[in-house]
């Protein structure tokens, strides 16, 4: 666990994984913990090795056990007969080795997960062909490729899928310097779309709302992505001009959404979710393909191969826990080394 | 005004309307007043004479000053040269006369307003031809032809234009006992469509609850409407399905929407406003035939000819008050008597 030590205090051997065997908080119930190396891949799957694997919210609240989707146990990386689960939905994998009936992989390519919440917050497994889908390394870094299947899909999809939007349009989000947020205002810039950003702890509530009231007055705002709930997304909705829609994908202040009915009647305000994982199981393959484009800020947690396995739960933890205060502003991608 | 005199104690002369000079409490600003026998009809006008006109809340509204719709003032029923405003958008008149160049209204037809707010509190006046609609009169009771415009068109839309309802299919609403709300029961009983009904004071919230979590398994409700706002409607929310739509068209409560993020990503919830006045704005007049159809419940308030306009005002604001404590369960429809 996080703040206590439970694995004997040495280097972890070989290839590593951050796993919980109950639902809590984070800091109580991850670990880190060492396994042997891997078997030869059997027919139609691979070995592969995680590059980097990044720590996203609904990874905390899957981890809490307050999340719909959930891991399968893995109970090969237990040291006893309890299940385990790997912590982690998304990461970019290095193909090591492909087992038999398997023709568009090779050493080397890179992949992302398809089936969520496989467990990504590890340094190599084995994985159903199946169950990831080839990446072309060749324009992207592995940041980038990391990002592929929740983030940057996310803010990718939210600005297509609700309202046609044409170079000047106006888009308002809060939550900006997450990288969903991120990857909004990048994928819209790229296609001249202009973005008014909040971020938690910008201005006092007066000062913002006259600012608002300001940017309402001259832009027609047609849509509001929404991760926060509460009272800034009640100011966010008001912003927005005749019949908008208001899309929400978190609710990181964990307040519900408080809205005027009368902007559901007057100004025929739709509201939305959106929910990337559902997108994918309404989308083909090729849709998906199609999809992957942008680009996350990030930082990259580099789990070394010398360090024991204490030393790497207390640095998965410092790092949550300065993404639990809600300043840090990046991504941050684990990459956890091996000893090979 | 409806607590103090300031007419003379009189029988009403000839015509009659229930006006305001400034918007208010309805208790304090409404007052009837009458006025001298209408000059014949000028040509493409015709003088009508209502026979019902309903009370809706959104009357109270526009009274107050507080709803996006405004009326334009009657300067000709003012003693003096300040204007007042006719209230009422909502009714079924009789065609007295009418002017020339009409072919095909008469003497008799029945008719519906087609312009908003234009003043239907009053026993007679003059209209513009392309203000009013006519209805066959055949098949229609005065009741049902009065609420035409309004209440059962929201029902009947509400119903229609978000989700695609089948016989069998289930749909929750609160204020049931609205003259929408029993519109909404009886037009989806007439489609095999049917209704779960929440009415104020029913129930303790704990009750409510496990009731609710009752009909929510076995039933996958699909729609939700909406005219109260705050708790209820939070409640009403938990109980919809996947891909459910939870339409607002009122908000009795005066409390704000209150809707867990979850519900929205993780049961693609989506939450629209219902407004009947857009809906005419977007419609032709053909569509707007075709909808007409449907039925309220309804209570007649019959102001008497012999009435003075003090006791016609008492009436009124008796009703009003009644309305107003939000249990009376019924549609009021004015009927106001002339002398002729």
């Amino acid at each position: 666990m996080c703040s206590t030590s439970t694995t004997a205090i040495a280097p972890r051997a070989v290839a590593s994984a951050i796993v919980y065997s109950k639902n809590g908080d984070p800091s109580s119930v991850l670990s880190a913990v060492s396994f042997p190396d891997l078997p030869p891949p059997a027919p139609r799957t691979a070995n592969v090795r995680f590059l980097l694997s990044p720590i996203n919210p609904a990874d905390i609240n899957v981890i809490e056990g307050v999340y719909p989707s959930r891991p399968s146990p893995s109970t090969d990386l237990s040291s006893d007969a309890s299940a385990v689960f790997v912590a982690g939905n998304e990461g970019v994998a290095e193909v090591l080795s492909v087992g038999d009936g398997i023709t568009h992989l090779k050493e080397k390519d890179w992949v992302v997960m398809t089936k969520p919440q496989m467990g990504t917050w590890m340094s190599s497994r084995n994985v159903r062909i199946e169950d990831v889908l080839k990446v072309d390394s060749s324009g992207l870094s592995a940041a980038q490729a990391a990002t592929l299947t929740v983030n940057s899909p996310t803010a990718y999809n939210m600005l297509h899928d609700f309202v046609q939007l044409k170079e000047g349009d106006w888009v308002v989000q809060n939550g900006a310097n997450s990288a969903v947020g991120q990857a909004v205002i990048q994928i819209a810039a790229s296609k001249g779309v202009r973005t008014i950003n909040f971020i938690r702890d910008r201005d006092n509530v007066e000062s913002l709302k006259s600012h608002l009231k300001a940017l309402g007055a001259t832009h027609d705002v047609k849509l509001g992505l929404n991760c926060v709930g509460g009272k800034t997304t009640t100011l966010m909705a008001r912003l927005l001009g005749e019949n908008a829609h208001l899309v929400s994908y978190g609710a990181m202040s964990k307040d519900p959404l408080s809205l005027p009915t009368s902007l559901f009647i007057f100004k025929n305000l739709t509201c939305h979710g959106f929910w990337q994982t559902r997108w994918y199981d309404q989308k083909t393959l090729d849709e998906r393909l199609q999809m992957m484009q942008t680009l996350t800020e990030h930082e990259i947690l580099v789990i070394e191969s010398w360090e024991s396995d204490l030393d790497a739960t207390g640095k998965v933890c410092t790092a949550i826990a300065r993404l639990a205060s809600g300043k840090y502003g990046k991504k941050v991608l684990l990459k956890i080394e091996e000893t090979w």
